[in-house]
Parts: C-alpha cells; structure tokens; sequence
C-alpha cells in the first residue's frame, strides 16, 4: 500500500457555479489530472501538477493508467463531466477494477459526486423530474440494442418520465430515431418532449416539443432529451417559454 | 412585476462540500428563507434575511407563501434537501403555480439543482448507478399504490438498476416491506442491495446486502435503497467493505 489514490471527480455540467467545494478541493491537491480532452483543457495548470488528457472511448485505459500512477503514490483525479457516477468514469474504473489485480483491489478509491445533465436541464426548464423517472444511454457501444428497446419498453409500461443520455452522435444518428419510433407507438402524441442542449453553457439551446411533433434529428452528443409521463405538462406564460414540470400528484386536477 | 423572485436552491445531502457555489451565493442573497424546519435551521442566522421553518408535508402552503412573498418583492429561498428537481420541492412550487393565478405564472422562479441523496450514495458505494436506472417514491401519500406497483414491475422487467426514495416513516412502515415481496417474485435472490442511510453525515449506515437476504426494516425515512440490475455486482475486497456498481458493458466478462 502506499498513500497514492484515486478521485473520480464530477465537474458537473460545465460552469464553475455547479462545481462543488469537494470537487475543488480535490482538483487542486491532485498530483495529476487523467480524463477526456475537453475536461481537462477547462482545468487551470498548477504548478507541481501533470495533466493527461486523453480521447475519447478509451475508458478502461484511462481508469488502467490512474491504477498505475495511484500503485506509485500519485493522487489521481479521474474528472467526468456531470456526475461520475451516471454513465461517465466511475463505473469503468470499477471494470477495471474488477477485472484487475489484488493490488487493484487495494487501491483507495474516492468518489465525489456532480451534478448531471438531466438534473441542469430539469432546473433550466422547471421540474420534469418531479415524480418517478428512469435515465436510459442510447449508446449501443456496449450493450446491444435490444436491452435498450426492452428499457424504453418497460419505461413506456411503467409511465416513467424518462431521461435519455447520449441520444446520438456522427456516427450513431439511428438510435434517436428508433427510440421515438418506438414511443411513439407505445404513448399519447401529446406527452411534453424537450431537447436540453448543452444547459448552463454558451452554446444552450432549449427546444420544447411533444412527442408527436418532435423531430428526433434536434438532438446531438450534448443534448439530454427529456420524455414525460402522462402527468407531465407545460405551464403556459404570457410572452416567455413554458414551464416544463411533473406534479407529485399523480392524477392533479387543475 | 416586481423585483420580486423565488430561488429554489437544493442543499444536497448535507455536508456543506456538496453545496454547489450557486446555492451559496442564492443562500446569501436572498431576502426570505422558507423550507422544513431542519433544512433552514441548519443555515446560519443573517442580517436582515428572514426565516420561515415549517413542518413537512405542508409544501403547497410553502410554496403558495413563496409567491406572494415573491409578488410583494422579496427574493425568496425555497430549500430542499438534496436536489429540488428529485422527489422535493420544485414540483410542489410549479404545481402551485399551475393552480394558480396569471400574476403566478409571471412571477419569476429559479431552480437550482443539488446533489440528490442517489448520488451521494452511489458515489459512498462504488458506481451502482453506472447504467441505465431509474428512481422511485415508495411514499403513496400523492400517488395511488397501483401506480407504485405498475412502476416496480415495469423497473423489474426493464431490469433498471432502481433507487428508491421514502421507502418509510414511522406512519408508513409497510410499503418497503410489500416493495421487496414485489421485486422478490421478480428478481433473482442473488442480486445486490444496499440500504445507505443519511450518507455523508454523522449518522450514516451502510447495509450491503442481496434481495433474498436483506431485511426491509433497515430502511427508514433517512435511508436511500439501491436494487441491482442483472448486471450489478460487488467487488471483494480484503478487509474492506465491497466496492458495488453496474458495469456499462451489458455481460462483462471477467
């Protein structure tokens, strides 16, 4: 054992006013920085501190590398966007983990959680997560599709608000499009649909919608889409958006 | 109009490092704090800002008390534990608002997220959130039981990994008990459960258990219950407490 660890760190949404003091605290002790390129640019250079950015959908060797530098002392921070812990580094440094060493094993371990996209993107729009909702990844890269359809599916049978994570991206336009398909044929046209783009950053855009109407094509890689219950409904405003919300009640009359 | 406006700011779990620097500064800003009694005791006294503590399950009067203090002027903090957007109190403020009146709709609201109770505990556990979940109130006091039973069935049968909030109080004992005999006649006996009760503060307790061993009365109104899906697993650990999580790989071999 030696005092090197691991600190999965969850940066939250983007801006610093959704950084929690843990997370701070933990970016400024670290003796290096291991995560996704764009992560790791936002992060300011400390002197004493190395920085290893690294692409894309190379998890496990990102979590691997951290193993290693932790085994020789070093305090590592994994840093995520969002919440490390909802589809994002922790679950693959626990891969690695399990798949690894007795020495993996023994490696302390921290992680500190952030906030999430679908809960930014619930703040931004009122509260669409108000009452009983499931978060689904549409990636298809590590679980076969049809564990998704069987999760929509079941997410349509139990009228749950349902949060979808990474809806598409260049080279996966397809499974946005399935997944209304398949809604659609399973709930009302009317259900409120909204395609939360990057909230909180400069580049959010907000597109408010219904499950009929929506065009699946609105969502990209940075886009958290949000598709209500029976219960979730806009709250119409004179001259500004709707509000977007699900009561606690269930059945509310108005 | 006036200059009037409701800040709906969640605390998180507790411990001031989860409190995002957001909620800091709405905390500081805000003429009129109102939230349950714990929750806003928990702040500091400051000049010139006033608190309203109430007792819970009262949360339509605080949010109908917000928007007049709003429509009169004040800037007001409604605060929530963990995140208001989950299972607290952003849906009871829109839902008072879509009862309410045009100079309701007009009143301007803020909400602004918090690391919810899921969170903390998945990050204390290891990563069980890793994949696709989904979140469920075991409290019926708002929604019929069947609703409840609809939506554990479609959870089992979409094999989310499931946390459930509220799963009991004092006054309402039974309805985790009748959760586990649901998911019992749903769900392999092997899989992985964890009761963690009031995480990160100084009465935490961690249960690890599996769904034909645990006992339902571990959980009571402080305690946040994770149900594995087919996928979640532990890691041993000499002399440690098991890390749990679900990988993103659906059948990870190892």
């Amino acid at each position: 054992m030696t005092s090197g660890k691991i600190i999965i760190v969850g940066l939250g949404p983007g801006p610093d006013r959704w950084l929690t003091p843990e997370a701070s605290h933990a970016l400024e002790e670290a003796t290096d920085i291991i995560g996704y390129i764009p992560y790791v640019e936002r992060l300011p250079d400390r002197q004493g501190q190395v920085k290893h950015a690294t692409d894309n959908r190379v998890e496990i060797d990102r979590a691997r590398h951290a193993l290693d530098l932790a085994q020789q002392g070093h305090v590592v921070a994994i840093v995520s966007g969002g919440d490390p812990g909802v589809f994002a580094m922790a679950a693959a440094v626990f891969e690695a983990i399990d798949t690894g060493t007795d020495a993996d094993r023994a490696t302390k371990v921290q992680v500190l959680p952030g906030i999430s996209a679908m809960q930014a993107a619930a703040a931004r729009l009122g509260a669409p997560l108000g009452h009983d909702f499931c978060a689904i990844s549409l990636s298809d890269n590590l679980k076969p599709w049809d564990v998704i359809i069987r999760r929509l599916t079941a997410a349509a049978e139990g009228d749950f608000v349902i949060a979808l994570y990474n809806p598409a991206s260049k080279t996966r336009p397809q499974p946005i499009h399935d997944a209304f398909a398949l809604l659609r044929s399973l709930k009302s046209p009317a259900t409120p649909v909204a395609f939360a783009r990057a909230v909180g950053r400069p580049d959010e855009r907000i597109v408010l919608t219904t499950l009929g109407e929506a065009d699946p094509s609105t969502a990209d890689m940075s886009t958290l889409v949000i598709i209500g219950s029976s219960e979730t409904r806009f709250i119409e405003r004179e001259g500004q958006e709707p509000w977007l919300y699900t009561p606690r009640h269930y059945g509310l009359k108005r």
